[in-house]
């Protein structure tokens, strides 16, 4: 017989989707993944004070600090950004090379596996933040049904959230992907070290719904009723590329985010609009369409703060139509 | 005879002031004395790249990067802030303790020191950033009229720059404080590791002014003009308290900037308005003004990542007004 861990990747995922047809167990909440994202952090620290607020009859709910020691030093990563060591086979042949690849081992074993069909955490809610102005974007996995059917919901409670598809690669290196199912829940804009204050009341109140909603859904499986779903189309974003900043010949940056690109997250870009301004004042980088498919597209995650060293000055999406099917449930936010 | 270096730092200071009266011979303009304050780094960096944009016929000006491993490390600091490091009896005893300490006492020796009377450096702009909504806020000493005068000039060519004096104690261990003259070059809000493109074009321009002005100072003192000076009264801001967070018994935060007074920089305070929400939703912190003196307050630095470990979660100022004499100069802006 095939042990799950001796599977790739998809066929593993497809598996645990299919396992999604069965009531949740446990849910974890996870902050600090990125030590200096206080939003999450400070969401997670007073659920862990309060753990009775994201309790639901049906399953336990888990609050955890991903990367404590990322926390305390109040920075992204301390040696290497742990929200990139979460792919499957990294987690099947565990490094200790450095601090955030043990906490990374520590984590799957506790709340994963990530090889495993059945994982001890069937969904994880993973709270990062962004200096990018792209509100609440919840980045989840493309084959993930249960996990945009919670964003459909949250969707419905507050029009202002956004959905956006992880890009269609065989595994993702993300937290959020150890869980049965899961998402990275993205807000911004908040500056690294800093509590966005409207955005921490919407977050919570926008977490404790989602549990609602697993409760919901959970009731309605032990019920065997399907008959209820209601069926919709809801339009969602599905990441298609990245732009570089300008640069000269040694890699110094010569230019930055046009002032008029800048908190203009989801809004179309349009042909010749400036993307970047000149250090030096000189000509404006303008949008080429023509560099890429015809059809409406849009920037997201423009200047995040930690995307310099990655050089992606921000990225673009395209809009797409993705069926659910959802369990009705009163809106309470 | 008594050397200035014997000497108290007021005392020092009234010997530097005075000395003001004659023409200005080197500039220093700094970026990077808080490592991830990345649109001063970024213009200090432009500025070395092409060094005749800020020469001027009678002055020489020099652009440096103050902390070089932060700016590396994209961090405020590697051990210590090293804008707390520019006591004078701590520049007359160097302590080599730590990373800071050591490039504080370079740099006093390269660009001051701060207890000459007649340091190297007359005038020293230190650009820097905060999180906070303050748009350009010139923190200048209270006693440094050529600060205040460079200030005048530049809120007269844009009137969104604001003028903020230094509390009036005997030292300051800021940076800027080194040179004869000085200010602390704010800029925000912008996030920790970003550039803000718009604030970013607007301090290149207002920093080139401000070398025009002192190019102007400089030909008027030659030419022993005193006759041209144009007298002015200006508004500026006093810094007078500071206001900390909500914790718990244990030092943790329960609460944070209220979503109402976010990005609230300047605005007048009114007693009985929302400061702090709880992140429990329970009552708000109303601001409680029979507290302070009499007369209108308001509040900056609001929400300022860095002052979360010093526990500022605001600064209030007063309103005063000042005399000031000014070069006269056609604006170029």
């Amino acid at each position: 017989m095939e042990t799950s861990s001796q599977l790739d990747p998809v066929a593993l995922r497809k598996i645990r989707r299919t396992n999604c047809n069965s009531p949740l167990k446990q849910v974890v909440i996870a902050g600090g993944t990125h030590g200096n994202e206080r939003n999450g952090v400070y969401l997670a620290k007073y659920f862990m004070k309060h753990p009775k607020l994201v309790q639901r009859p049906s399953f336990k709910t888990v609050t955890i600090l991903t990367n404590p020691a990322a926390v305390k030093a109040n920075l992204r990563y301390v040696e290497e950004d742990i929200n990139r060591c979460f792919y499957q086979k990294d987690l099947m042949q565990p490094s200790n090379s450095n601090l955030e690849r043990k906490r990374a081992s520590v984590l799957d074993a506790q709340i994963g596996p990530k090889s495993g069909s059945v994982p001890k955490t069937d969904f994880l809610f993973d709270l990062h933040n962004t200096t990018a102005a792209t509100g609440v974007a919840l980045m989840v996995p493309y084959d993930d049904k249960f996990a945009i059917e919670i964003g459909a919901y949250l969707t419905s409670l507050d029009p202002s959230v956004r959905i956006i598809l992880w890009s269609n690669v065989p595994d993702w290196p993300m937290f959020a992907s150890v869980g049965r199912s899961g998402m990275t829940f993205e807000v911004g804009p908040a500056s690294w070290g800093c509590i966005a204050p409207a955005e921490f009341i919407q977050s919570k109140r926008l977490l404790l719904s989602a549990l609602d909603y697993i409760e919901a859904h959970n009731q309605r499986i032990k019920q065997s009723n399907t008959s209820t779903l209601i069926k919709k189309k809801i339009e969602v974003f599905q990441n298609v590329h990245y732009v570089k900043y300008p640069r000269d010949e040694n890699g110094d940056l010569i230019g930055m985010i046009h002032p008029k690109l800048q908190w203009q997250d989801w809004k179309e870009l349009k042909d010749g609009q400036p993307i970047f301004a000149m250090f030096d004042g000189s000509n404006d980088t303008l949008f080429d369409s023509s560099k890429y498919e015809p059809g409406a597209i849009y920037p997201f995650f423009i200047n995040e703060a930690a995307y310099y060293e990655k050089d992606i000055a921000f990225m673009l999406a395209r809009k797409v139509t993705v069926d659910v099917n959802m369990t009705p449930l009163q809106s309470k936010i």
